[in-house]
Order: structure tokens, then sequence, then C-alpha cells
């Protein structure tokens, strides 16, 4: 089987991508990351967008996750249900070209009035199990435009929840009343966890939000203060919803560590146990595991 | 007094103005309304776009309110703390030209882990007092881009709570995930009723938010009803934190009869009193008693 010969690992977003050249030991030796994201394809462009990853890392079979897999992608990979397994993953991939290029599907939840779906995060957290990167019954976040709460139990992905604080949070940075205080870093000082502390107080958003207009304006909040006041207060809110999903588990941050860093800290605040997990590893490890399961 | 016989009123946006002639018998006689808010006036150009409204609707004093008096506008116009009086108000108008033009200050409040400011809204509350469209002490919202509920005691502001409701919903309708779902018009039906019961159960708005999306993809709503389930969402979030505030008295749904109807039938969800008062109107006998009791 040539995936065997090694092969090539795309997380492909919809603003930027990342490739990985994973050789026949399983080690990674070549990647690059650019920003042919999705929504940078044109239609039909996806065969030459794919041979340029070739061209780059070399000859051989890609596996590809993320919104490469949606209908504003290459093709498009149907949810699978959860509770979902690896296996279920790979049984389901979107194959592209015959034997040679597959789309990971994403996951989605439908169930009491909850409907739910991620694309691109699975894989990172099947790459985790199979990496021994946490224990096979888990209670994960993975931070990101759009984060996800996700309960993993018996090595299954069982259920989950998104929250798109990271999406509302660079709105907020970008148009409106609040962007010209928003400039600033986001550190994880006082004005950021005091911000998770009034977030997670739960009070509508919107109210908040505006308060800390107020509060510059009125000279109660430094103006350099603000992003890490506002980030706090949007993760503070989104940890509200992790606490009352977590049943009281450890909550493991996976993801990009300038991210989880922040939630991590926001799990300090509510005095809940939290530990971090590297998000490229377990997306290497994820991709690696799946090629192994492909049928 | 030049007063006595006749001024022009103007409502200074941020986007809009409007302004209205008003006779010796207080009977507004013209009005015209133009998209030469505060932030497309250049610097140094507000005595030009001044002047530009005395050539539409003849010569007189100016009584102006909203942004006009912000940092942004043509002359700040600090503040008066609440509790606040029409009287108060009065006495701190800011002269632009001196007994020609004044600016009526926005109000503010500080205590106790609370900030918040208004401008603009002040001069319809007063109006609606002034006029008898609303009781000497009331409860009431005034909704638009930052929505706000106000206690009304006794004649004065006493405290009250933005919530930038209009500002979110504009946010997410022009960009981001949900844009695209959001093109349609918001509606009171049951899409909309639905969207406030969500809201008014006070989950995580990041977190609703994202099942709109995800709802919308998995088939449990339809796209066409998108917009006004999320305008409901948002509604009913901000309806919360007025029921929170109403202490069991009836809304008072003041301002532009497309947005408080949106209100009124949020609070008919929610099983609570409202009635609605044109905001227009308000402005008019607002404007008319502020210039009676300048200084």
């Amino acid at each position: 089987m040539r995936w065997a010969e090694g092969f090539i690992a795309v997380d492909w977003g919809t603003t930027n991508r990342r490739a990985y050249r994973i050789d026949e030991k399983s080690e990674c030796v070549a990647s690059f990351e650019d920003d042919q994201g999705v929504l940078s394809v044109v239609p039909g462009g996806f065969p030459a967008a794919a041979q340029s990853i070739r061209e780059r890392l070399g000859d051989g079979p890609l596996l590809m996750a993320g919104m490469v897999g949606s209908t504003r992608g290459w093709a498009e990979a149907p949810y699978v249900s959860c509770p979902a397994s690896l296996e279920a993953l790979a049984a389901r991939v979107a194959w592209v070209e015959p034997g040679r290029a597959a789309i990971v599907p994403g996951l989605s939840i439908r169930h009491a009035g909850h409907a739910d779906v991620m694309r691109g995060e699975e894989i990172q957290l099947f790459g985790a199990l199979a990496g021994g990167l946490i224990p096979r019954t888990a209670f994960v976040c993975h931070p990101g435009t759009h984060n996800k709460w996700v309960t993993v139990s018996d090595g299954c992905i069982g259920t989950f929840r998104t929250v798109m604080t990271g999406e509302m949070f660079n709105q907020l940075r970008e148009r409106g009343t609040l962007s010209e205080l928003l400039g600033g870093d986001v550190t994880t000082g006082d004005a950021f966890r005091d911000g998770v502390a009034r977030g997670l107080r739960g009070e509508t958003l919107g109210a908040e939000l505006f308060s800390v207009r107020a509060r510059v304006l009125l000279g109660d909040l430094a103006r350099s203060a603000a992003a890490s006041f506002t980030s706090g207060l949007l993760i503070g809110a989104d940890m509200k919803v992790g606490l009352s999903l977590a049943a009281g588990a450890e909550m493991i941050m996976l993801g990009r560590p300038e991210l989880t860093c922040l939630y991590a800290e926001a799990a300090a605040v509510a005095d809940h146990a939290a530990r971090q997990v590297d998000g490229e590893a377990a997306f290497l490890a994820g991709a690696i595991a799946l090629a192994r399961t492909l049928p």
C-alpha cells in the first residue's frame, strides 16, 4: 500500500493551510504553512492547489482535514454523527482522487434541542488519543475561531459544544464601538483575570461588552488594558459553558499554545484543574493514525 | 428671548442627523433627515454643517443632542451624573455659539461595579416625561444600536443599563460565519419568538449564535428564518437584562416603531406587560421642554 511509504497531511482551513510530509517511519520530515486557505482557491482550483502541495513536499497520497471538506471546499465530506470513533471517521473519508487523496469528514451532533458541527478539530482529538496525549476518557477544550468543548468517552468523541468566542473578539476588534479600544495585545494579567471573573458571572454579553467602553470613558479601566479585559470577558463566558459540561473533570486545553494558555488561565480563575496539549503534535498523530486506518 | 420665537432642534447621531424647525407656538413646521452624521463632518467643519441646517430650515438658535456632543463631535458636552433632572441637563448644555447654539449633555452612571453612558436618548426620555407620554415613574426600554434600559423615578432619570444588541446583530450580519444566513428581513413570527425564548434562558450568546449555523447546516432551521431567529436570540438575551431591572413594572418601549415592536414582542414572549411610545414625538417634546428651561 502506497500510504505506508509515506503521505502528505494537510490541515486546510478557511484562511490558511499547513502541510506536512510524513515518511515511512511516521516521522514528519518537511512542512510548510501558507495563506492558501479554502476561500482563496478559485472554483475548480483544488486539483491544482493540491498539485502545488506535492510540488513542494514531494509526490504521494494526500490526507486532508478542515474546511477543505465543507461545501466551500474541494468536495463535501458529509458529517459523521457523534458518538464517533476513529474507525468511523476513516470509513467515511471523501475520496477526491481514488486511493490518492482523501478528505476527513467533520462531526455533527443533533439531539434534544442542540445542534452542532465541527470540521478540523476531530483529527487533533483522535490524534491526541492515538498519541497518548490525553486519556481515553477526557474533557477537552479546543480554542480557536470557534472554541469546542468536547467530551471524549472510551476513545470516542461523545458530544461537544461550540462557542464562537474567537470570532466575536475579532469582530469587535475590527469594527464598531469597541474597536478603537481593542488594538492592544492580550496578556494574562489582572485585566484579563478581572474580565474572566465578570464573564463567569454569566450576565448578558451585550451589556458587559458595552460597559468596557463606559469604563474607559469614565476612567475606570485603562485603555491599554481594554483588549485583555474584553478577551477575558468573552473567555470567561465561554468557560462558564465549559464548567457546565465538565462535570468536575480536568480540562485539557488542546490547540495553539497562544490560545490554550488563555483558557488555562481562565480555568485557574474558576479554580478548575486544567492542562495544555500542543495541537500541532496532535494533528500529526491524528493524520498518521487515520492513514493507517483507511479502508 | 430669541428661543421663544422658535428654534431648530437637531438629533445629530454618528451616521445620520434629523433637524426640525419649531415655531413660536412650539409646533414642528419643517424637518429633514440626511446622512451627515458626526463621522461625516471634517474636523472644524461643524460651524459650516450647522450653517447648512439653517439654510434649509431658516435662521434661528440651534439645540442639538446626540453624538454631536461627544469627543468626536462639535464640542464635548461632559456627561451629567444620574440621577438627573431636565433642569440639571439644561443647566449643563455646552454653548458652541453663545446664546445661539447649544449641545445637550449625555448622562453617566458610576456605582458599585457598574459604569454606563448615554448620549441622545436622554432628550427623548425627558420629552416623553414632559409630553405626558410616560408616567413620572416608569421603566423604559430605548432600543437602537445600543439598547438602554432606563429607570425613571419622579421625573428624573435614576439609573440605566446599555446592551449593545443592535450593533452585535449588525456585525454578525455584515461579516463572519453567520453573515450569509442573516440577509433576510426580521419579522415577529415563530422563528423570532423561538429565538427570544432561547435568549431568555441566558446561555452564553457565543454558543447560542453558533448553533444557528449548525441548525441551518443540519436542516433544523430554515435559512430564510435565520435572521428572525438570531434577532430574537439577541433581543431575548437583552430582555433578560430588562426583566432583571424592571422589578415587575410595565415596560415602555420608546423609539423607532420598527424596533420597539420587536422588543414589545419579546416582552410578550416573556409574559411581561409592555407598550410602545414613538421616539420622534418624544424627541420634539424634549427639545421644546429643554429650550424653555435653558438658563
